[in-house]
């Protein structure tokens, strides 16, 4: 049986789920004995002790110029010492030309079996990029296993549904028989999706599997060979998806160039070299704004972005204003606010949040969400993994020395049980009113959120809206029992491109994006062209190319 | 009934021809009287007639600032004398953005049911439109008829069609329940494709309708307001067309400005003004490479792009020379070369074309080529019905001072029996050799063929591959009965993004890309962005835009 026959079902599954967008789980994502085995999460461990200032050896290294690294352990404080297999750019492209057509003329359905089987070896090793995950973003355990395991492995699936779907959409092969009255003209006609060329994936240093997996996934099942291009600080999760695919690759008789690593150091970056060269016809990147803007502004290359953006929350009507600032709290601090979904403006109109025991004020509202974060932080079997710890210090230096409006509550350092040397940051949240409109306009990635006083429900509205608008918003967070209300904010992100959850309070959060169900960004605002995974998210990267001929 | 209702056979036959890819004709091509009607034609001669020297009435012009034209016809060497109502881009932008709301709320369906009832007003029109594309463009009336007419509503059907399967493609609202254990989250999902926003169709001087309802009905359909640019040369058939969408929304109780007419004249062009304004989302152009690389150089715009290509024939083995020069004759002939699928360069390798009588040298297929265009040229029951007329002075003026290789046909004007005083211009055939190739690698819009020597069928496939990477190519013409010749060009030509017809002789050529079969452009290469119709030309003109909340 081959691996497209072994996995079908599993496909067919994922592109109904695609098209249902129901909850559907392609990995489970709780980290449990029963599903992933008793000894998976202490191997994991494990794996991770090992690798510890040694080589990883797991990446195709025939020909490498080096072995570099750079990784360090927000939790430990201290350097990784991993190095990983250095190609130069001219070489990584050469590589990726040479296999291009290999990899081009296999089947569609010899592609998605491939890709479904790496992902089986992806399943198998999720601890392993649980710990990577944890040791390189910072992430908490739980966030870094689901994150980087499941939920990657889960938006890889999507994007092969999606990208299998669109090279099936039109038949291989018509007869297109035209009447002429007397006569008929027959052609025999045929089309190929013809990938565009070599796909570039430039990898962030706080989701680095979970921002990836899309791109590269999308990539290959398209046809397209891909150079993995990590962030220097997060190597190691990476590292090992791309093995377990040049694992399966080497197992089905491919080369592994077909999807290779690029690794290189804050010293020595290569990132631009490679978006650069003309054979680069793909780019996914996740990161910062302004080496997003540059990637956009390259010419003639097919570009995915996720970059950043100001995510708003409009309070307006709620049936208990306690449970709001809990929800809220636990978004703010989720991973000390390192998440592009995370809340950073709170919208509160003058005359207060309407509740059933009469109006809360902006004032006030600050006080509740102070309450809820300090509840949250200060409970030692919750706080430290919830917060996990600052993936880079200048997230802690900007959120540390960041002055707006009236303090409501002071970031500080929070112990963690396990490691005495994590790099942690509570959140601090700030209560200003529209004239700062200047400080909140700003994109402020970390632990920091502000409640901001407006002059009424329209103009938190129209706030929210225009930040998305200007400087592009991945989530919106919005609390009324007004439908009236409820319709205008619909409308007016709907026309600034952003998402919105309404009303979520207990274990539900506007910061998370489900595979299969929820678009992550929607390609529409600033916040990045590109959306996981919607169909122009795979159809962009192949070319539909047509032959005809006389029909014998 | 409502529109939709009325309609949805007739979608739905077009959603599944966009999937079989078999011969579809939504509006029949030829022009029969059993089909239009005893009287079309004669309505249409007069329709021309009694437009001359007139204002164009049926256009919505309130607040008009004035009225402009400037057509001229290339049959009767004489202005028309058409005025049109005349708005700065100032309004036009204004009245759009005041509509956008109205039409963003009509349904798909609706939408549907509009768009595809304003194509029946289309085609109670199509002979009004084929006189009037005759007299501004040049074509020959057969042309004229079904370029501008069935076709060009084929065109405009299939991209309605293709919008609207998108549109659907994922459900309104779905629930998503999350099993957590001992209890599960549901949320109520919903999803919007939001319309990017105003959307701007620049039309060209050579195939006004053909070329912009493609993308005028894939923006309408997706819920945009449009702006129709037609060229200034080329306002007539266009404006019938924005006329009846008008006459639709009107009876649909919407406002006309949902689809507003934008002319202009050479000397006081709006173009750049119209497509610089921010609020201009997305932008579909047709014509010369320098505007269309302005155009998609402009930040923060969808655009659609078909520029010119400089096309190929391939020439290896046939059965039969001579029908293989008529075939590449006539298609050369066709409306004087003013095709952007015309074939400009053939390639013949040293060894000759391989025939059942011996090798045909280049030398040799050039004088079968002059033949067979001297053939056809000089019968004039033919010649000027194929050649039609030369839109554009510079188009014969280039033509006419060509000079490269061996002169093997001069061009030169022939008499039209019904307008004396029409522009013609007949193919000007050169031989030339690879050292030419500064010459060939010029796309070369006109009446205009070069037979060119090449070392060898490789050497023929290479330059054919590269001038269509490096300059654009949007059809290309190969002659083999050898497998692996073949499998060669198709390998080579899919990278370089360009279609094949293999092996044509008789009535079905290589200039001809037929709605609902063929994709026109692939967009892959220079020639342009953008392919008629493929899901990526609907798609990106609207966003995704999610909704969620606890359900009740």
């Amino acid at each position: 049986m081959g691996l497209f026959e072994k996995h079908q079902d599993f496909l067919n599954d994922a592109i109904k789920a695609l098209h249902e967008r129901n909850f559907y789980a392609a990995y489970p994502e709780f980290p449990s004995k029963e599903i992933y085995g008793e000894n998976a999460d202490a191997d994991g461990q494990e794996f991770f002790k090992k690798s510890f200032g040694k080589r990883f050896e797991e990446l195709k290294s025939d020909g490498a110029e080096g072995w570099v690294g750079g990784e360090e352990s927000p939790y430990l404080g201290d350097k990784l010492g991993i190095s990983y297999p250095y190609f130069s750019s001219d070489d990584l492209i050469a590589k990726a030309e040479t296999v291009s057509e290999i990899w081009r003329n296999q089947s569609p359905e010899d592609r998605a079996g491939i890709l479904i089987e790496s992902l089986e070896g992806m399943r198998s090793r999720f601890f392993d990029i649980a710990y990577a995950t944890m040791h390189t973003t910072g992430q908490g355990y739980m966030m870094a296993f689901q994150a980087s395991g499941p939920h990657g492995a889960d938006r890889a699936m999507e994007a092969i549904a999606a990208g299998y779907e669109e090279l099936k959409r039109f038949p291989e092969t018509a007869s297109w028989v035209k009447p002429m009255g007397k006569y008929e003209i027959r052609l025999r006609k045929s089309w190929i999706a013809q990938p565009k060329g070599i796909s570039l994936v430039i990898g962030c240093s706080t989701f680095p599997t979970w921002n990836s997996t899309p791109g590269l996934y999308a990539s290959l099942i398209t046809g397209n060979p891909v150079i993995v291009k990590p962030h220097p600080k997060a190597i190691l999760p990476m590292a090992i998806v791309v093995a377990e695919i040049q694992k399966t690759l080497r197992a089905a008789g491919l080369p592994e160039e077909i999807c290779q690593m690029a690794p290189d150091t804050l010293e020595k970056p290569i990132t631009k070299e490679l978006a650069e060269n003309t054979s680069v016809a793909l780019i996914d990147y996740t990161g910062g704004p302004s080496f997003g803007d540059y990637v956009e502004g390259l010419s003639g290359k097919t570009v995915f972005t996720e970059k950043t953006g100001v995510n708003s929350v409009i309070l307006h009507s709620v049936d208990d204003i306690e449970k709001v600032a809990q929800n809220l709290g636990f978004s703010i601090a989720l991973y000390s606010g390192q998440m592009c979904t995370a809340p950073q403006n709170i919208f509160v109109p003058k005359e207060g949040v309407a509740t059933p025991d009469g109006h809360v004020s902006a004032a006030r509202f600050a006080e509740v969400l102070k309450d809820s974060i300090k509840g949250l932080v200060e409970n030692p079997k919750a706080g430290p993994f919830v917060l996990g710890a600052i993936q880079n210090e200048n997230t802690s230096n900007r959120v540390k020395q960041f002055e707006a409006g009236e303090l409501v509550l002071e970031d500080g350092e929070i112990e963690n049980p396990m490691f005495k040397n994590a790099r942690t940051l509570s959140p601090k949240v700030v209560l200003v009113n529209t004239s700062d409109r200047e400080r909140f306009s700003e994109e402020l990635f970390g632990p920091l959120a502000m409640v901001i006083e407006t002059q009424n429900i329209e103009e938190s509205i129209e706030l929210a809206a225009d930040l998305a608008k200007k400087h592009g918003a991945i989530s919106c967070g919005a609390y009324t029992s007004d439908n009236n209300v409820k319709n205008q904010i619909m409308n007016r992100m709907a026309s600034s491109f952003t998402p919105v959850s309404f009303n979520l309070t207990g274990n539900i959060y506007l910061n998370q994006h489900a595979a299969f169900s929820d678009f992550h960004v929607t390609g529409g605002n600033p916040a990045g062209n590109a959306s996981f995974t919607n169909p122009e998210f795979v159809i962009k990267r192949f070319v539909w190319v047509g032959f005809r001929e006389p029909e014998k």
